[in-house]
């Protein structure tokens, strides 16, 4: 099977393009310093991805849009991590006080901005993310972060669930292997998100 | 970038396996005549998916394990269907009354199994399904369905952050294509759940 | 300790008027023959509320605003209602097929209206009526139904929650007896909606 | 219409017992100084309920039993309180680093009890409490804490709707008015869950 016949079974039916909404907000998932710090399990190497996150920032702190930065915090026990800390052994990187989770250097919140703590994949599960948005009016999720291939598409797939419309900015976002980030990419393109470019989504925000 | 090299990334950091329960649920995720009917746009050549799962239904109602298929339904006006009817074009198979959202052969409900009715990927967002499965006592989630890369994806994630042990049973689910298949159940496999065969959750099934 | 008592000691804190919002939609909650039939269990006696909700729909379709119902539909093993079907008895009148299911007199659904299946009090619990509004753009729940001080309350909550303006109409709601009905009001004209009358909404949607 | 009247009404249909389940956790609601500071708009006087609830607390740690500790904090906008916000007044009294948000004396919680930051009346609504519950094997919730006509009440219809056995406190529970302390006890012990007292609380647990 070669990519020209992946790309050929989901012309027929998937790939639909739906635009972007009237009132957006930007989503950074999961930029923490577990990401950044060479020793750390969860190393990805990812500040090509974080330097786009920071000039969409910009560009969106410039429209007033609203600014949501997200990350895992977990009790010393992880017992709050439920399942996913005994799945997944490097979110040890993430009981509370751990380094690893604090932001990295561009990072930090302006007073404007909210932060979301999770304890699950998704921004939006086990978070009040989607009645912010709601009360806020906000039709439309732009999300960046990491990883592509985990809290990215976990958060993409509950954004276009709750109601929102959603994009995802695939050089944005970044991923510990090449391989996961463009099959995720691929899969939300597919069925859940429109996945757009750096160009494309300054080009919409600073046409607000 | 080789399979080799993304094993060996992998390897450091997740992959780790936790087991199974002791209550077991098995869900069959969207198993729907939209998947099997070759003029379908969701056409997926997925029987021995089926086959597969229905051989593992038969040994779980033996031991007496509730049994949950789900589907999708949606208003002939695809509202309900919010931001996932928008953009995924082939959810139009499944407005009410539509012979595409029939079960397949062999799939008929029993009196004792519980339907789902869905307007989302994951079978636990917009349903009562994860009160169904807390009040019952069950802790293990066993998913089998369609399509790998799509509901199993997102009812995995769910499962697992809704606080049960979640396995899934890779010859038991299919997609349109082997490349998102085999995809997803690597990520699946890494960080939320373990990815098993047919032989290991008979074997299981069989113990308890 | 006296009612006046009561008003003055929330008048200092509470019962904040909140007013209406730009796109609202009308949600009449478990208007269903169990409410109605004498011999049922669940016998209230409020054709008066069903009256008055009536009248606001028809004033709502005339304004092309969405309208949605909601009814509880159980298996017949009654585990889907998990711990309300063992706490509530009443909730055996639920069960898949019983008449007492039933839309009343004058309430069959429009085929452009929704219909809202539920198995607990709030008919965004476990339900997708929160993504169905959000995506339709919805900022404003009406809220009539049944009862006062089971669904409409529960239902009243979780709208408020999930980031929706409130607004209950106190003469289309119902219960089995004044004392719940009217303290149910008092809490949620408190602290989560206004509580209106029905010449009040209807002056409302009759102005869109 | 009596009280009388209105026992014999329900006595028909509600107020069936359900008794505990097996593996309990106490949640302890908003027990914040904003209840206790006589100068703050949510004084309510409640120091009664407090120790009551302490009390309970110690036999549960006596016994194992897991500890949740709720309190509500906002953004300094009020923003991420949404619609909640925008309504209730006195929620102001609860934007981060206010001290009327801090815990009152005897309350600090303990390295192995849990502290869940809500933004909404229930402490399921928005937070991960209930996977958190859900991965420990719990399957009883038993409820203390303020107020019982606003998160008490929020919470338990939420606790019981979410699968767990729910078991609410009246006397380590208070609000600011007695009338509706009492009515929201009346409609809690009619359809959601068991109001017991404290002395029969304190029996079960040291049963355990």
């Amino acid at each position: 099977m070669t990519e020209t016949d992946l790309s050929a079974n989901y012309a027929a039916a998937y790939n639909n393009r739906i635009g972007f909404g009237k009132k957006p907000a930007l989503i950074l998932i999961d930029f923490v310093q577990a990401y950044f710090e060479p020793s750390s399990p969860l190393y990805a190497g990812v500040d090509a991805a974080l330097a786009s996150a920071l000039r969409i920032r910009e560009a969106a702190r410039a429209k007033g849009m609203p600014v949501i930065l997200t990350g895992v915090v977990l009790h010393p026990s992880g017992l709050d991590g439920g399942r996913f800390f005994q799945k997944a052994k490097p979110l040890a990187c993430f009981t509370a006080d751990n380094p690893l989770g604090a932001w990295p250097h561009g990072l930090a919140p302006y007073a404007d901005e909210f932060v979301v703590t999770k304890q699950y994949p998704s921004a939006f599960f086990g978070t009040s993310l989607a009645p912010l948005l709601v009360s806020m009016g906000v039709d439309n999720v732009i999300l960046t972060g990491l990883t592509t291939s985990g809290c990215v598409r976990a958060s993409c797939v509950d954004a276009m669930s709750h109601g929102f419309i959603t994009t995802v900015v695939g050089d944005a976002c970044g991923d510990r292997h090449p391989a996961p980030h463009e099959a995720n990419l691929f899969d939300m393109n597919a069925k859940y998100a429109d996945v757009v470019s750096e160009a494309e989504i300054l080009e919409f925000v600073r046409s607000l």
